[in-house]
C-alpha cells in the first residue's frame, strides 16, 4: 500500500504539548491573534508573490483528528492528558482567517495571513500553514523572477526530478504556474489544474533506436501534434539539427507538419547553438519551427542567454525552480500579536537585540496606497485594523525606523490587501481559478515601479506603520 | 476534501509520450537496463548516503493507473493512442530490481539503482525513482554531515515549517533518521517509524502568559516529563535561566524533576549563551541540565559553536537540513545502459562533451574492496554483472581517466554494493527497521577513511572500472 498521508500530524510536537496546557489550565478558549509574515524578500530581490492559499483553505476547512490519530498519540506520549486528547479528537477550526489572495505582490512584515481563533486551534495549525505558504510562496517568486527574466517567452516548468519529493513537485508546479509559467511537465498537475503536461522525449528513448533519425521518425509518425525533437543526443550541428530538419521536410512533403514543432537543446553553449540552429533551421525553410531549451535555467543565465543573442524562445527550467536553488526556504513566521484572557485584550509584541526581528501588536490590517494618476503602488502601511484612511486628504507616511524620513501623498487610493476568507469556521471566500491567480500577478505587476522588480540592487518598496501601530509599538517596546 | 496525491500520474509527461512510441512501434517488451545514479557528492563533500528504497519498493509494488487516470489523460491529450491508454489501464511493475541499501555510504557514478525490465516500464517509473532517491539522499547525506559534526551529541531535526510541503518534511525527516539524527518535531513521523516526535514550547505559548514563571511554571505542571524550557523570549541571562532555575528548584523541592530536562538556547551567540547558562545551572545545582540550542545551525556552525567552547549537547537543526540548503538538489540520474531488442542485446552509452557526463555501458555491479586487516574500504570497482574477483590474487586497479594510475591491492576482500530487491516483480527483501538503517551508517563510518568525510577538501574516493568494463566503454566512445 502507499503511505496514506496524514495532514493533521504534519506539525510540530511542541504544538500538542503547548496545546495540553492550554486544555488544562483553562486558557484554549482565550482568543488570540496570529499574522503569518515574511521578513525579507528572497533572492536578494525586491518582492515576493505569495501563494498557497488554496491549500491552507482546504486545510483548515477540514482538519481533524482520527481515533487512530488519538490512539498512536496516547500510545507514544503518556504525557499528553485525556482532557487534551478528548479535546483534539472533537478538534475543529471555528475561526476567523483573513488573508492576501494568492498572485499579490506583497513585502517583508504584511500579515499573508491573519488568523483569530481559540488559542488552542491557532496553535495547532500553525506548523501547515507556515509549511504551505513557505513552500508556495518561494516557489512562485522564483518562478515570477524567471518568467521575468524570459521578456514574453514562454517559461516550463521541468523539475519534478529535483523536487524534494512528489507532493513538493505538485505544489511547486502549481506555485510556477502562479509566477507565470506556461505549464509544467509533471502530469499530476492535471488532477489540480485545468492545464495539460508538456514534454516529448528523452535521451534514452533516441538511444533506445538504432539511429537518431529513426527515433524521430517513429516519435512524428505516433505524436503527429506534439513534435519537439531533443537534438542533442549526439551531436547537435552534426546530427541532431540535419535529422530533425530530415523530418520536418517529410512531414511537410506529406502535408503532416503540426502549427506548433521544433528542437529542444539540453546541453552545450545555448546561446551559440541555438543562433547556428535558428540558420539551419531557417535555410532549410522552417522560420517557424521553435527553439526551446533546458539546462540548468534560472533568470541569471536566461537574462545572460538573451543579452547573448541566444534565439531560444521557449525555456523548460527545472532544478532551479522547482528547489528554489539558490534560497530554498523563505523564512515566513507565524507571531502572536494580540491575545484575549477573560475579557481582557492584550496586544503582544515578541521583542529581540536583532531589531528586524520585533514583530508588530495588536490586531492589524495592511493597506496599498496607489497614485492614482499612474496607478503605480507609492506604499503599504500596516495599521490597526479599525482605522480608516481618508482618501481625500493628503496622507503622510514615514520611515518606521528613521522617523525623520518623510513623506506626503496627495491623489492616491488605498486599498485593503487582506480579504475574508474563514468567518466563525465558515468559507466567505469565492476561490479563483490558476488561470485567474495567474492573470492577477501579471496586472499586479503593471502598479510595481522596475526598480522594485530589477534583479541586481533593487529599491526597496516602503512598508510602513500608521501612527497609531507605530505608537502602540513603541510603547510596549519601553514597557519591556 | 483534501487533494488526495495520486502518485502514478508523478511523472513527466515525455514518459508517457515515449511510451505511446514504444506500445505502437513493437519496442515496449525490449528489456533494458537503466542505472541510477549521482555525478558528485553533494555539498563538496567526499561521500553521500543513500535513503529513499523503502519507498521505491512501496512505489514499484503498488503503480497502477486507475481508470479515471486514463480517462484523464485520455481527454487532455488526444495524441495518446488507445493502444498506449489500454496498456497503460494493464500496467505493473514485473521486472527486476537491484539497489544499494540504505544507510550505506556510496560514491559517484556507482548504481544506486539498477533497473532490468520491459522498456516500457523501465521508462514510466523513471521520474518517480529520481523524485524519491534524489530527495532522501539528499537530505539524509546533510544529516549525516551534521551528526558528524556533533559529535556524539544528540541532534534533532527541527524543520517543517521550511520543508517544502508537508511530504518533504516527513520524508526528509525520515531521511535525516537515517543520517543519525535521534529524533525529530514532526508528529506524522510517528506513523512511518516507531520514534515518538520531540518538543516542548514556542515563543508565543511563553507570549501568551502573563509573565515567563508563569509560563515555565505551568508547562512543568502539566508536561512533567518534559521539560525543556525556552529560555530566550525576554533576555536570556536575566530573565530566561533565573526563571528556569526557579522552576527546576521547585521541582527538586517537590521531588517532582524529571531526569531529563533543560533548557533551549534560540537566538543570541549560542557560544558565549551556552557558556554562562552552564556556570548559572550548575551554580544552582543543576548539573545535569541539558543545554540545546536551535537557531540556523547546520555542520559548520555546530563545529565552530563546539570549537568556541559552547556547552551545548542537543542540536535541533531545521532550515538548513530539511532543504539541504547549501545545496538543495542532488542531481542523480537514470541512464539507459543495455537494451535486448529482438534477442540481441545491445550496451549503450551516452556521450558527451563533459567527459564527468558520459555514461557506463552494461549491465554492471558495484564491488567495495576492504582491506583485511584494518577493514577500511581501500576502493570502489565497477564491473559487468559476471565478472568474479579471484580474493586470492592481487587486484590491480586504475584510474578510469588517467590509466597509468594504478594501485595494486592486496589482503582484501570484496563485497557487493547491489543486493536484489525486486525479480519478475515480487519482492525478494526483508525490509529493515529505520533504527537498523540507522545502525548500518554507524558501521559505515568505521571503515571510511577520515580524510574521505572531512569537510573540507576531501580526498577522493577511488570508484574505478573493470578492465573489462573500461574496454567495453572505450570501444563503445571510439564507435561514435
Amino acid at each position: 500500500m502507499y503511505h496514506k498521508r496524514i495532514p493533521q500530524l504534519s506539525t510540530d510536537y511542541y504544538q500538542l504539548s503547548m496545546s495540553n496546557v492550554f486544555v488544562n489550565d483553562n486558557k484554549k478558549d482565550d482568543i488570540a491573534v496570529f499574522d503569518l509574515f515574511i521578513r525579507n524578500n528572497p533572492f536578494n530581490g525586491g518582492y515576493t508573490v505569495c501563494a498557497g492559499l488554496e491549500q491552507v483553505i482546504n486545510y483548515l476547512m477540514n482538519v481533524h483528528f482520527s481515533q487512530d490519530d488519538i490512539t498512536m498519540l496516547r500510545e507514544n506520549h503518556p504525557e499528553l492528558s485525556n482532557e487534551f486528547l478528548d479535546y483534539l479528537s472533537t478538534f475543529k477550526f471555528t475561526g476567523e482567517l483573513h488573508a492576501i489572495p494568492e498572485g499579490t505582490i506583497i513585502f517583508p512584515h504584511e500579515p499573508i495571513l491573519r488568523v483569530k481563533a481559540p488559542l488552542i486551534q491557532a496553535q495547532i495549525i500553525e506548523t501547515s500553514l507556515l509549511t504551505i505558504i513557505n513552500h508556495q510562496t518561494l516557489i512562485a517568486t522564483k518562478a515570477a523572477r524567471i518568467v521575468q527574466s524570459a521578456e514574453g517567452d514562454s517559461v516550463l516548468e521541468f523539475g519534478l526530478r529535483r523536487a524534494h519529493g512528489s507532493q513538493a513537485g505538485l505544489y511547486g508546479a502549481r506555485a510556477a504556474i502562479i509566477g507565470g509559467c506556461v505549464g509544467t511537465s509533471n502530469v499530476e498537475v492535471e488532477s489540480i489544474v485545468n492545464i495539460p503536461a508538456k514534454g516529448t522525449m528523452s535521451h534514452s528513448y533516441i538511444l533506445s533506436y538504432d539511429n537518431e533519425y529513426e527515433a524521430f521518425e517513429k516519435f512524428s509518425y505516433y505524436n503527429p501534434d506534439n513534435l519537439m525533437l531533443l537534438v542533442d543526443t549526439y551531436n547537435t550541428l552534426k546530427s541532431g539539427i540535419p535529422n530533425a530538419i530530415k523530418v520536418f521536410l517529410k512531414l511537410k512533403e506529406e502535408n503532416k507538419l503540426p502549427d506548433i514543432y521544433g528542437i529542444r537543446l539540453d546541453s552545450g553553449d545555448l546561446a551559440y547553438l541555438s543562433k547556428e540552429c535558428r540558420k539551419m533551421l531557417d535555410g532549410a525553410g522552417f522560420p517557424n519551427a521553435i527553439i526551446s531549451a533546458s539546462s540548468d535555467l534560472d533568470e541569471y543565465l536566461i537574462r545572460d542567454l538573451k543579452l547573448q543573442g541566444a534565439k531560444i524562445t521557449l525555456w523548460g527550467v527545472g532544478t532551479k525552480l522547482i528547489t528554489a536553488y539558490d534560497q530554498p526556504a523563505l523564512g515566513a513566521v507565524y507571531k502572536l500579536s494580540q491575545i484575549e484572557h477573560l475579557g481582557q485584550r492584550i496586544n503582544k509584541i515578541k521583542v529581540s537585540n536583532d531589531p528586524g526581528k520585533i514583530t508588530n501588536p495588536g490586531y492589524k490590517k495592511a493597506v496599498r496606497i496607489y497614485d492614482k494618476s499612474s496607478n503605480k503602488a507609492l506604499a503599504d502601511v500596516i495599521m490597526i485594523d479599525d482605522e480608516v484612511i481618508d482618501e481625500s486628504k493628503p496622507l503622510t507616511i514615514f520611515h518606521p525606523v528613521y522617523t525623520w524620513k518623510k513623506r506626503i501623498l496627495f491623489n492616491y487610493r488605498a486599498q485593503n490587501l487582506l480579504v475574508p476568507i474563514i468567518v466563525d469556521g465558515k468559507l466567505v471566500y469565492d476561490l479563483p481559478t490558476i488561470r485567474e491567480i495567474q492573470s492577477r500577478l501579471k496586472e499586479e505587476y503593471k502598479s510595481i515601479w522596475p526598480a522594485i522588480t530589477r534583479f541586481t540592487n533593487p529599491h526597496e518598496y516602503h512598508v510602513d506603520l500608521s501612527p497609531k501601530l507605530w505608537n502602540l509599538k513603541n510603547e510596549l517596546l519601553n514597557e519591556q
